[in-house]
């Protein structure tokens, strides 16, 4: 069974950790707001062409995101490429 | 008798399910924004051509709506292309 | 004596059955927003060219309608194009 | 004296009768919203193009208008071109 | 001194007259909102074009200004073009 | 050490005086709203190419400004484009 | 571990000096608006194209922020293009 996001948003697997690898660590108060987590599904621009980010990519995200689903148990949520603040590369 | 959607949107015939098939799960939470549903109808883009969802797809849906008819006994809704949050390919 | 919509609308005469013919029934709940009729008149796009609808048309529309006049003793509104759900043909 | 209007509205003189020539009336609950005139003189669009009504065009014609000028004692309002609902033609 | 007004707005000389010649009056309940005046000075559309009115043009103008200066002791105000309702050519 | 306005905004040291050279007087009512200054640094439109001013001009600019910074103990304000009103020509 | 900007904003390291070197102080009643920092990561513009800023620079920026990260320890904020004010080269 595979998702796919439609328009430009992706699907995110949520990752729930205080102190990320990399010392990257997102404030209580801030994480309300921005969360961390891993892009399981990438949906298109209108045109179908791609958007910038690629499925395994860890994002840091933004914005109040209600769109959530639970996939085998894990918490998941789709997010607008406009609430994606960054990728993190290792 | 067949409904035609006009721009775009698309007519869903809505399911209920708790837990949907493949471990697709809507948290209750959710539940109230996001649903499942399959496409009876599609409508089309103000140029004409293809919204990127066909009649037959398992969709899950977000934002609020209000557009909703019966037919032969059961719950229809249109929903805007831009609620279609993704589809689900079993 | 002939109406001619200007712009994106469309000039509906409104249809009060509960039942519509074919086993389309619009639920009480959403009747205050889907209402069905049969198109009497159509504008056009800014640039002239056709509306994806045709007078004679049976339309299901939503939104908020507050554009009435009365033609012969019937009660007939201005719909906006973006407003019309679907065409139902019979 | 002429009035020119500017950009894309017409200056209409308004009609207060209850009956419309032909059998359009528009009822009490919507007339403080739809009215009927006929225009006096008409706008353009930005690039100096003609908007779809003339002089001498009997029109209906919704949303709030505030922008009022009496002329000869007579009232006239000026109407964006995308209140203008239709053209009553005879 | 000249002022030379930015983007898509004129400078105004306000007129206060009841009666305007030519038997144009702005009764007083609109009077709060239409006034009329004379162009001082013209702005530009952003790509350098010139704006649909003329220095010396007497107006008509709605919306609510507040952009006002004092030029050797009389008022003026600076009106944006989209509130410019007409001229009024003698 | 220079300030270099990023888009479509420019630098200002604001001008305290009542009474303007050549006679234009910002009345107080509207003082809180219009002030004048001049321009100390230009950005520039998304595309790079230059903005309708240029420092060293002498404006008038309404809005309600907050982006406040001190220079060599002299207030200077970042003011949008679309605020400038006017430059005042000696 | 590098964290990449997407879309139109940048990844700052916040500086809290009340005198910035070469005499640009943000005032206390401005301070809770305008902020300086170091740029430390750049998105792009939807079609991949540059932003107007680059890695290393010194910037004064606006507008609310609530996207904080904390790398290593130091204060990083999420800044979108538009709410940079100015680049301040020494």
């Amino acid at each position: 069974m595979t998702i796919k996001p439609i328009g430009e948003r992706v699907l995110i697997k949520v990752k729930k950790e205080e102190k990320t690898s990399g010392g990257v660590y997102i404030p209580e108060s801030a994480q309300s707001e921005n969360k961390e987590g891993y892009v399981v599904a990438v949906g298109t621009y209108e045109d179908g062409s791609e958007l910038p980010v690629n499925e395994g990519d860890k994002i840091i995200y933004g914005g109040y995101q209600t769109d959530e689903i639970d996939i085998d148990g894990e918490k998941h949520i789709f997010v607008d490429l406009k609430d994606i603040l960054a990728k993190v590369e290792e």
